[in-house]
C-alpha cells in the first residue's frame, strides 16, 4: 500500500523518455505535468541536456536522487534495463505507458516477465505497461497524453475510475469531464503485468477522497481477490459500478486480441461482481449516468418513484419505465392528495404521475415536487419539464427548487426530452442544483434503479455484520 | 383522402380565435401562419376588426368564402357552434386544437360527441380536439403554438411523425430538429375524435414526400384497421416506427387519464404492430436512433456488421453490442483480411473488430473503412473514433470518407464516445456525410439491428406478394 501512496503523492516524479519534440508522448507527459503538478519534476533522456526550460538527465544512473515516481515512456524493450537502474536508485514504483508487451504476442509476453522481474527483484511496483497511467486532479498529477483541447479531464472529486483499456479510459474521461463529475483519481492500468485491478480498489476503498469507485474491465487474473476488492469497498460504504468489456464472445474474443487477457466466463463473473454487491452496467451511458446519481443525489433508500410532470404523455412513458425497470409508482398518502387537490388547477391528473399540465408556471412545480417529495411513500422523484412550453422559465425554475433542493433528503432527477434550449437549459438545472439531468425517463430510471439495488445491497452486508 | 388531402393542402386558413393579446394560443398559430404560409390566412374573433395587420372577421359567417382549412382554438364549449357554421360554409377539415373534452371527464366526453356529430352533419372532418395540430414544412402550414425560441422545428424531409400526445410530440419535434432529421409531415392528433390515426398513417403510406412514418400511440380505437394501415405503409416499402405509451399496467393507468383512451394489453398490441411489420421502439431516444439510420444509410441488407476502431475497448464494447442485439460480427474474407495484413501496421488486429490502434490518421480509417465496406460478407460497417487521439484529425477524416461514402451503398455508422470536442465533430461528421452519429456502439447497434428487422420483414412481405 505504501508504493501505491507514492503512486498518487509523489513529492518527484521522473520521465523516462521526455522529450521536446512535438506530437511524442514524452514531451505531452512532460508538458501535463509542468501544468498542474506541484512537486519535482526530472526529466530523463540522452539527447539532451534541458527539455522545455526543465534540466535533463542523461540517463536514470544520473539523477540527483530517487525519485518517488518513475513515469516511463522509451520502447518497449528499453524497458527492463531502465527498471532495473530505478531500482538501484531506490525508486518505489513506476508507471510503464510504453505498449509492445503482451498485447502483441509470444515477444512482447517475454519482454513483459523480464519487466516485472526487473522491478521484483528490488521490490519496486508497476503500473502499466500499455497504459496510460495515471490523473489525480487533488495533485495535479497528469500522464495522459492526449491534447488537451481534445480531451477534457474532470475535475477534482470523488469518483475512482480504474481502467484497463487505455483509450477508452481517456473517452470516459472526456464524458466525465463533459457531464461536470469530479474525480478522486483516474488509473488506466493496461496489461496489469504487477499492479492488479483488486490492488487499487482495496487502495481506493480506504482512499478518504474516494466515495464511488468506477472500472472498465474485460479480464483479471485473480477473480477471487477482485471480488473481495469489491466487497471490501461496498463495506466502507462505497458503491463499486463495473462495465464489463467482452460480455459474449464476441466481445470476448476482441478482447483477447485487444489487452491479451482471458475474458473469462462472462456470466459467471458478472454474477460474481453483483454477489459481491457491484453495480453492474450495460453500456458507457449507463457508466456515466449512474454515476450522476451516486455523486449528486446518492442511491434512492427505497424502490417507490413519485413523478411530476407537465406533460402527459412524457408522464406515461416515465411509469412505464418505472414498472419495467422494476421500480414502483409510489402510492401518494391521502394527506398529499388532498394537498394537491387543493393546490393544483382543477384539470390536474393528482394521482401519481402528478400532471400539473402543460400550462404548468415554475411556481405550480414548486407547489408538487414539494408535496411528491416529502410525501412518506416516496423514495425519489422524477421531476419532468417538457421545457418547449411557453409557461415553462427555466431560470425562475431554478430559483425555486434551490430551496426545495436545500430542504429535501431524497433523490430527485430532471427528465427533459428535446432540443438545444431544454438541452442548455437542464445543464443549468444539473449545474447549479445538483439535479442529475437525463434526457428520457428510461435513462433516469434505469439510474435510480441501478443505485437503489446498490443501496439494498449495502444495508443487507450491514445488516449481516451487526 | 381528399379532406385530408386539404388538411395538408389549403390554399386558405381560418383561425377562429385569432388574437392579438401576448401568450395565447390564438396569438401563437397567427404568427407562425404568418411567418410561413404562403396561402390565404383568414382570422376571426368576435373581439377585432384586425388582428396583427389582418381584416379579421367577427363570426365565422361573415368569412368572404369557405376556407380550405380552419384552426380552432375557442373554449371547448363554442366548439360545436364553430364547426356547425364552418359546415354551412362548405368547409371540409378542420383541426381543434382546445383542450378539455373527453381527456377531463365525463362532461368533456359529452362536449366530443357534440363535436364530431357537428362535423359528421356536413361530413367535415377534424383532426384533434386536445391537439397541436399539424406542421407542414413543406408548405409553411404550422399551428404549433410553442415560442420558436424554445421549439425548434425539423426542415423539410422525408419522416412523417403522427403524436397523440401534443406536449411530448413537441419535444420529439424539437429534438428531431436537433438531430437534423426532415419532416415531411407532423400531425398532434390528440383525442382523435373524428380523424383517426389509422387514416393518417393510409394517407401518409400514399403520400410521395413521405419515406418514413413514425408514431407516438397511447391507444388506438381500432386495432385491426390501424395494423392493416401499417401493413400498407410497410407494403409501400415506407418503414413505420412506433413508440408504445402505456406498456405496463403503471403506465397504461397513467394513460387512462392523459388522453381518455385505453391503452388495452399493450403486449398484444405491440406484438401484433411487429407482427405488421412495425418497428417496435422502447424509447425516444431510440426512436430518434433509428429515425437516423433509415434516413440517412437506410436499411442493412443483413446482419453481419464489419467494425473499423482506433480503440480496443471500444471494438470490444461494439462486439458485444452486436452479439447482445441479435446481429453477428461479418467473418472478414480472406482477401479482405490479407488486404489488410499488407495495408495496416503490423500490430493492428486484422480480424473483425478491425482495430486500427490509437495512432491512426485519418488516412488509415480511409484504407479499413473501404476494405471493410466493399468485403461481400458486410452487410454493415460501424466506424468508432476515440477522437480524444492526437492523430485523429476530424476535417480530414471528413474528406477522406466523403469519397468512401459516395461509392460504398452500404450502411455506415459513427460511435464516438467523448465530451464536447468529440461530440461537435462527429455532429459535423453526421451533417456532412449523413452519417449517423451515435455516443455508444450500444445505441448505434441496437438502432441498425431495428432497421434490419423492418427489412427482413418488408423482404418477406414482398416474397409472399410474387
Amino acid at each position: 500500500m505504501e508504493a501505491l501512496h507514492k503512486l498518487f503523492n509523489p513529492e518527484s516524479v521522473a520521465v523516462i523518455g521526455a522529450s521536446e519534440k512535438e506530437g511524442t508522448v514524452g514531451r505531452a507527459i512532460l508538458e501535463n505535468l509542468l501544468a498542474t503538478f506541484k512537486g519535482e519534476i526530472l526529466p530523463v533522456n540522452y539527447k539532451y541536456d534541458y527539455v522545455l526550460g526543465l534540466k535533463c538527465y542523461r540517463r536514470v544512473a544520473d539523477l540527483p536522487r530517487a525519485p518517488d515516481l518513475a513515469v516511463v515512456a522509451v520502447p518497449a524493450t528499453s524497458t527492463p534495463g531502465v527498471i532495473r537502474d530505478l531500482c538501484n536508485l531506490g525508486t518505489r514504483v513506476s508507471i510503464v505507458i510504453s505498449a509492445g508487451f503482451r498485447e502483441v504476442g509470444p515477444e512482447g509476453a517475454k519482454l513483459e516477465v523480464e519487466l516485472v522481474k526487473a522491478a521484483r527483484s528490488c521490490g519496486m511496483r508497476v503500473v502499466g505497461p500499455n497504459c496510460l497511467g495515471v490523473y489525480d486532479p487533488w495533485n495535479g498529477l497528469d500522464t495522459i497524453f492526449n491534447p488537451n483541447d481534445r480531451q477534457s479531464k474532470p475535475r477534482a472529486g470523488g469518483v475512482a475510475f480504474l481502467s484497463q483499456s487505455g483509450a477508452l479510459g481517456a473517452a470516459i474521461l472526456d464524458w466525465l469531464a463533459e457531464a461536470g463529475i469530479g474525480l478522486s483519481k483516474f488509473v488506466s492500468y493496461g496489461n496489469a503485468a504487477d499492479v492488479k485491478e483488486w490492488e487499487l480498489v482495496e487502495y481506493l476503498a480506504n482512499d478518504s477522497r474516494t466515495a464511488v469507485i468506477a472500472l472498465y474491465v474485460e479480464g483479471v487474473e485473480d477473480g477471487r481477490r477482485f471480488m473481495a476488492s469489491i466487497r471490501k469497498a461496498v463495506a466502507m460504504g462505497k458503491p463499486v459500478v463495473l462495465l464489463k468489456g467482452g460480455r459474449t464472445e464476441a466481445g470476448s474474443s476482441a478482447a483477447s486480441s485487444h489487452t491479451g487477457s482471458l475474458a473469462g466466463r462472462a456470466e459467471i463473473f458478472i454474477s460474481a461482481a453483483r454477489q459481491a454487491g457491484a453495480i453492474v452496467v450495460d453500456n458507457l451511458g449507463e457508466l456515466i449516468n449512474v454515476l450522476k446519481v451516486l455523486t449528486w443525489g446518492g442511491p434512492p433508500k427505497g424502490r417507490r418513484v413519485g413523478i411530476v410532470t407537465n406533460g402527459g404523455g412524457a408522464g406515461v412513458l416515465a411509469a412505464d419505465s418505472v414498472e419495467l425497470a422494476g421500480l414502483s409508482l409510489a402510492p401518494l398518502t391521502e394527506g398529499t392528495l388532498e394537498y394537491l387537490r387543493g393546490a393544483l388547477p382543477p384539470a390536474s391528473s393528482i394521482k401519481n404521475p402528478v400532471d400539473i399540465l402543460g400550462d404548468a408556471p415554475p411556481e405550480r412545480y414548486a407547489v408538487a415536487v414539494e408535496a411528491v417529495a416529502e410525501d412518506p411513500n416516496v423514495d425519489s422523484v422524477v421531476i419532468i419539464t417538457l421545457m418547449q412550453s411557453p409557461a415553462f422559465d427555466p431560470r425562475r425554475f431554478i430559483e425555486l427548487m434551490r430551496g426545495i433542493k436545500e430542504k429535501v433528503r431524497k433523490p430527485m432527477v430532471l427528465v427533459a426530452p428535446g432540443g438545444g434550449y431544454t438541452v442548455k437549459h437542464s445543464r443549468e438545472v444539473e449545474r447549479e442544483l445538483a439535479i442529475p439531468y437525463f434526457r428520457t425517463s428510461e435513462e433516469a430510471v434505469k439510474a435510480l434503479k441501478l443505485a437503489t439495488e446498490w443501496y439494498e445491497r449495502y444495508k443487507s452486508v450491514e445488516g449481516e455484520r451487526k
